[in-house]
């Protein structure tokens, strides 16, 4: 006998998780597609050298690697910009630029598994490539927001800066060569505090007045104009000058696409790690769960596929954290649900009725209810059982004295209360009751294809 | 420069196959939740021990394997059957029985790549294990039925057999003992030429008159009573007899559950392959493309998880070849599409009038269609050249002009008709017009979460 068992660090994900999964991805595709973003994959796998190019220590040292059966140096995707760098080099002429697209896979992060992460889990990026619009930078923040407001969070933020701002201070203040050592320390704060953050600054050489201009720079919060007011002053002429305009163009295109006043601020203190970001960077996080980190991040950069070819391919970016999410929502107690995607559970009394059982579904079906008939004619209580375990919202009854009456018992299984539908044999009209009965009036939603 | 390539076997998808794909998909995810089947998910990566528990030489042999960062033997999945069996041997208490799950999921498999094949494909199982009832037989036949119907098909057969109709057959000739190379001969048929099938049956010892009455069996067609008429004098009393009457039952349920008659079709002919089939089998075809293969496939199986847990699980399971059905979309001239989610193409004219256009997308979106506003304003014939080549319905031109006339150009990009739509400056009165030109009557379809 084998011992069923998953390796360390990955996980299974059974239904009811999986169902919350499903939902939120669901309402991901339709977010990033009513924006234009359109659909792409790539393989799990892909030459080593593809995944190396970057040469980031850390993720080669975390790259599922293997030699394959033709000998080639193979490595499974640990994230979706560098497959995504290199489909974009490989497949641009046949794209046309600028190019929308979003990609919705899972990666593989051989990581210390001690603090919570897992090994195996699924990223939502959405990139427009080929383009430096304002436009381009906008549609970032109007996606996050969007997509937040219809998984169904209503307190949350979407914090915006430009690297180009940070960039401007930097230069007055005479640290420009320091820029990256900077904003990493400035990045940690949230997580440390002002105090260790200007020691760790000092640490680095930069002067006592430095320090508190910057941790100025990064504390100041308010309206978005008088932000902008500060920040204009303390970056001068210059690159930074576009930062604050571009700031200015984020927020005033918010309020005009109906983003309500206060879920998009200018938050100086937003860097974001990674390197690459030359312009809008982003971030958001719920309200009611501050210490859960940024849910969707991302910003602009200058060239994505410098590894792979000479074209250009400037661009802006951002990515649905969505296992973090899916632990914010549980946190928030709304990760629960039933283990079933079924509306209906039809109860089974045995095969002398099994034509009719079999015409009930097929209506219930029709009528755009997804139902679950089950197949084993066990006692009703026992069935009751598992379906209330399952989750079902509502449970069909219906044994030989109803069909001989023509009626048929709908169980409210959270209530445990019955409804009593008389239907006289015609299936239809029964689906239609059971409809009405699970508040669902109007025309079945299915429709096919 | 790092050459932008994808490895032999595997492939990008761009946006025009992973929009079908993505269709698809969601068509079954909607049919099999129609029906109870829940979801799941299983890691990409197992213990080795798991994947090469079942000890089938050619598997084995395609596995991609290796050693992890904490020297553990590994694997990639390559299918989703045996990553349920241990899914369900570890996870059986939880989840009750009997238990239906769907799986949508990438497996890998290093095979000759000369006939055709990947390396990297989805699999699309659905399954029910706990329970031995005729319904969940039943199921597998109509969820392949509304499966095949909802995506759009309207001219294909769903073939059944059961394996103890061919076990009864066989053992009346004699063959019980030679009934894998027997069936393995069988199946044959259609590739290969009947008569090359009897030599080679002859080949193994088969007496002529056993190779006639085999190949008259698997010969037999017609309205399903005299099918099944004719298999129960050849089959005899015992486990044929019992096979028989499943069959029997398959056809009178399909057909209670309102299967159009013809399109559930007793094939004594359909062996599969696979030796841990026990009873019912299922195949499934495409009128116009017999020579693309079976579409959905599965049957009825003893025990599921014996290898990870003494509990018997008996099931019964299919699943949708999505990559061998796109092709075959695809041959059928049904495969082509828009490279755009999006239903409108929203014209830049420059930042004069961006709010007015953010406006505007966002009414449209609000009103359920997708929208993509081009971020760039190149001059007007570039733009609408792209969104021709990209597939967008229809195209929306709001230039200086049209804004001071409060009207907008809608262009149908199929027909290159124009309508103008006045809408004075009410950017949700220009979005109901452009849905009801859209032929999207009615209340918006967007529902959020």
């Amino acid at each position: 006998m084998i011992q069923p068992r998953t390796l360390k660090g990955f996980r299974d994900h059974l239904p009811a998780q999986a169902l919350v999964r499903e939902r939120v991805l669901d309402v991901a595709r339709r977010v990033y597609r009513s924006y234009g973003f359109a659909p792409i994959d790539t393989p799990a796998l892909e030459y080593l050298e593809i995944l190396t190019g970057k040469g980031s220590e850390e993720t080669d040292k975390q790259l599922y690697r293997f030699t394959d059966h033709g000998g080639r140096e193979v490595g499974m995707r640990f994230d979706l910009t560098v497959p995504f760098a290199r489909f974009a080099a490989q497949h641009v002429n046949e794209l046309g630029l600028p190019f929308k697209r979003y990609h919705m896979a899972t990666v593989w992060r051989g990581e210390n598994t001690q603090r919570g992460r897992y090994r195996e889990f699924m990223q939502c990026d959405f990139d427009a490539i080929g383009t430096t619009s304002p436009v381009a930078d906008l549609e970032m923040v109007l996606v996050v927001h969007d997509l937040l407001v219809a998984i169904g969070i209503e307190r949350f933020k979407v914090r915006v800066n430009d690297r180009r701002v940070l960039a401007g201070v930097l230069g007055r203040l005479g640290l420009a060569e320091r820029a990256t050592g900077v904003l990493r320390s400035l990045d940690k704060l949230g997580k440390a505090t002002a105090e260790a953050v200007a020691a760790e600054l000092e640490g680095q050489g930069v002067a006592g007045p430095a320090v508190a201009t910057l941790l100025e720079m990064v504390a100041l919060a308010g309206p978005a104009d008088e932000v902008l007011g500060r920040l204009h002053d303390m970056a001068g002429d210059g690159p930074g000058t576009a930062g604050v305009e571009s700031l200015r163009g984020i927020v005033a295109g918010a309020a005009a696409a109906g983003v309500p006043v206060g879920r998009v601020v200018v938050d100086p203190g937003i860097a974001r790690g990674l390197d690459y970001y030359t312009g809008i960077v982003l971030e958001s996080f719920l309200d009611d769960l501050p210490g859960l980190g940024s849910i969707c991040s991302g910003g602009r950069y200058d060239d994505l596929a410098g590894l792979y070819t000479k074209q250009p391919l400037p661009g802006v970016g951002a990515s649905l954290g969505i296992d973090r999410l899916l632990a914010g929502l549980e946190e928030l107690g709304r990760g629960g649900g039933p283990e079933t995607p079924a509306d209906v559970f039809l109860a089974y009394f045995g095969p002398a009725h099994l034509a009719d059982y079999l015409k009930i579904a097929a209506a219930l079906r029709r009528a755009g209810l997804a139902v679950e008939f089950f197949p084993e004619a066990r006692k009703l209580g026992q069935q009751l059982k598992l379906a209330s375990k399952r989750g079902f919202p509502a449970a069909l009854v219906i044994g030989g004295d109803e069909f001989q009456a023509g009626t048929a018992q709908l169980k409210n299984m959270a209530s445990q209360d019955s409804t009593i539908i008389a239907w006289h044999g015609d299936a239809d009209a029964l689906a239609a009751a059971v409809r009405v009965a699970l508040g669902r009036p109007g025309s079945p939603a299915r429709t096919s294809g």
